[in-house]
């Protein structure tokens, strides 16, 4: 058993002790699966803030019948309690001992005004504290094998679209939806155990829709395809988007796609420790502001990936904070012209101290099929 | 443009005059879908209650501009804001309105406790009210439309089962991986937007863990495989479950078996309208506790299919309810021995007015593949 688990909680103990926290309930089960490895659909846990860092005394994982077999062995180092709701049956454990969970936060991100209520009626005498992001916050720096699943699912994405194009996938005359399902279907001959999201295949006109999901539409020679798409490994999503034309490229698809590739290895450059991620988007939207399509950049620059196929930090306006090693963002700049076509490139990489490393692999040169 | 969307939203202002609200505002994804069309990812809708029946003067949807020209296509029939966040937009146009709006429901079963504080800020004024679960009772009795799609969501499954099948992909040596995979690819190119929830394929020992995730675990003769799977069609979630064997069953297995395909069969009798959740539920339990397998049977019967792969109403004895007309419901009991092996057979049906409609048509004779 590796020590990834405890290490993640004694990191979160330190965040509550900053907090005066004497306890966390933890429900969302990405949050859970970070802390303990449970990958099942029912599950909550409290970690308790104990007087020796490393002590893990008074914290519990609960989950039901479905999954004890499950949990047993992917939890084995916690306490477990087999009853559902989870939530409702940990909430009352901290309530029948309630000087030993006084002040115990919750995720206030994630539970609802009506289970906050629940939970508070289960957890009688228990002082529940508003903590919101504190799991999410470690889950930002991602770790090696974090990482490493991230490249892997990073590369199902890569190679099946290799795949794709080498046995003629892209061609006129196919629609949006088979070209779609083909590629989901080589993310999963490549180790993928699913998209990662709804993937985008956008032919011609529909390729200026910035989140087009695939139709009958059939790809015509002449057409900008954009596909956008990601794989899941172990429960970690990539994410990349690439634009090819069908055919020769007409001098204003050459023009748009030269200039979103600009605005990408701008983007790819700023994103450096310790940039505002501010100052990261800023740096790829002034090239597309520069050329006088600043109104056609309809979107953020990126955003961070992991367990979630968005999750923090946001490369945006309206973002905040600033690029930290350990970071796995997207850099995916986008020009969209209604009516005639869009491009957007997207790259999933990984912040180190002093540079970047680039996780998705495939060409970012225009590519004529 | 069909009359579904006014329709149901029509339906939906029917419950807020009951609850005595100007209107609601919506901003559970799954939701909007339902009452408007639209299937973009970040979205709200306010919709109002006005003084006659079918005015939808003052009901407004928003989405970003990522989603600008989708939802003109979408939601051509409403008012729309292109502004981002959506659910903080229409908040604020509540709230520069609240003689207009002065009591609106809000979704307190998804609305975060941060998220509720963000909504009021936003919407100073006026009185958000908590009316949790409104849209969902409406989803939970399906219409024509949700019906087709259910059907053709349960069609691709059973589609790529029988190819699974037929083209030997249930043999001793491939792993519950390549099978899980295989039957993924397999639902779509049968029309799957992709597999509905995540793949359960389970052997030998492995099938004694109800909700076991594929592994590189090899298929060997002798061993119960069983298979959870189903397919999204135009939004909609197919469930159902097989479990095959290997070769000849042992005596052991066909017991195990007809004990469970019995309690099936007495649960799928019991779906009838007005029966309660629980009695439904009981009529499946019966029969395995009358076998003395009563403990072994760890989950509820059933639950509801839709927009979402679990919706009301549940089928247990923790449920709450009768069977309706137009309700889609899985009937799935299950029988599972730790270190031996596992069954569980799992429908889809949809409640009609005094019988029920099957939409999981595979076999459920003990397969030996």
């Amino acid at each position: 058993m590796s020590d990834t688990y405890p290490r993640r909680r004694h990191a979160l103990r330190e965040l509550l002790r900053a907090e005066d926290l004497d306890a966390m309930l933890v429900t969302e089960l990405r949050n859970i699966r970070y802390l303990t490895g449970f990958t099942g659909s029912q599950a909550a846990l409290v970690v308790r803030t104990a007087d020796e860092p490393d002590a893990e005394g008074g914290t519990v994982f609960s989950t039901d019948g479905r999954y004890d077999t499950q949990a047993s062995a992917q939890v084995p180092d916690l306490e477990r309690v087999i009853e559902r709701p989870s939530d409702r049956t940990l909430a009352e454990r901290l309530g029948s001992d309630p000087a030993r969970y006084r002040r115990t936060g919750f995720e206030s991100g994630h539970v609802t005004v009506d289970g906050r209520d629940a939970l508070a009626e289960s957890a009688a005498g228990v002082e529940l504290v508003r903590a919101p992001g504190l799991v999410e916050r470690l889950r930002m720096i991602k770790d090696a094998s974090e990482v490493e699943a991230l490249r892997m699912a990073c590369a199902a994405a890569d190679r099946a679209l290799a795949d794709l194009i080498e046995h003629g996938g892209l061609r006129p005359g196919r629609t949006e939806l088979e070209v779609a399902r083909e590629l989901e279907a080589r993310m999963l001959e490549h180790g993928a155990a699913g998209p990662s999201f709804e993937t985008i295949v956008a032919a011609g006109a529909n390729s200026a829709v910035p989140h087009h999901r695939p139709t009958g539409a059939v790809l015509a020679a002449g057409d900008f395809v954009k596909l956008d798409f990601g794989a899941l490994v172990d429960g970690y999503h990539s994410d990349m988007t690439r634009t090819v034309v069908l055919g020769a490229p007409a001098d204003w698809q050459r023009e748009v796609y030269d200039l979103v590739r600009a605005a990408q290895t701008a983007g790819c450059d700023a994103v450096r420790v310790p940039a505002g991620v501010r100052e990261v988007d800023g740096a790829a939207r002034k090239v597309i502001e520069d050329a006088g399509y600043g109104e056609r950049f309809v979107h953020g620059l990126g955003h961070g990936v992991g367990l979630e196929i968005h999750e923090a930090p946001a490369l945006s306006q309206r973002g905040d904070g600033t690029i930290q090693p350990g970071m796995a963002v997207t850099v995916e700049p986008g020009v969209y012209l209604p009516e005639r076509g869009g491009v957007r490139i997207e790259d999933t990489l990984v912040v180190r101290d002093s540079t970047t490393e680039l996780l998705t692999l495939t060409t970012k040169e225009l590519v004529a099929v």
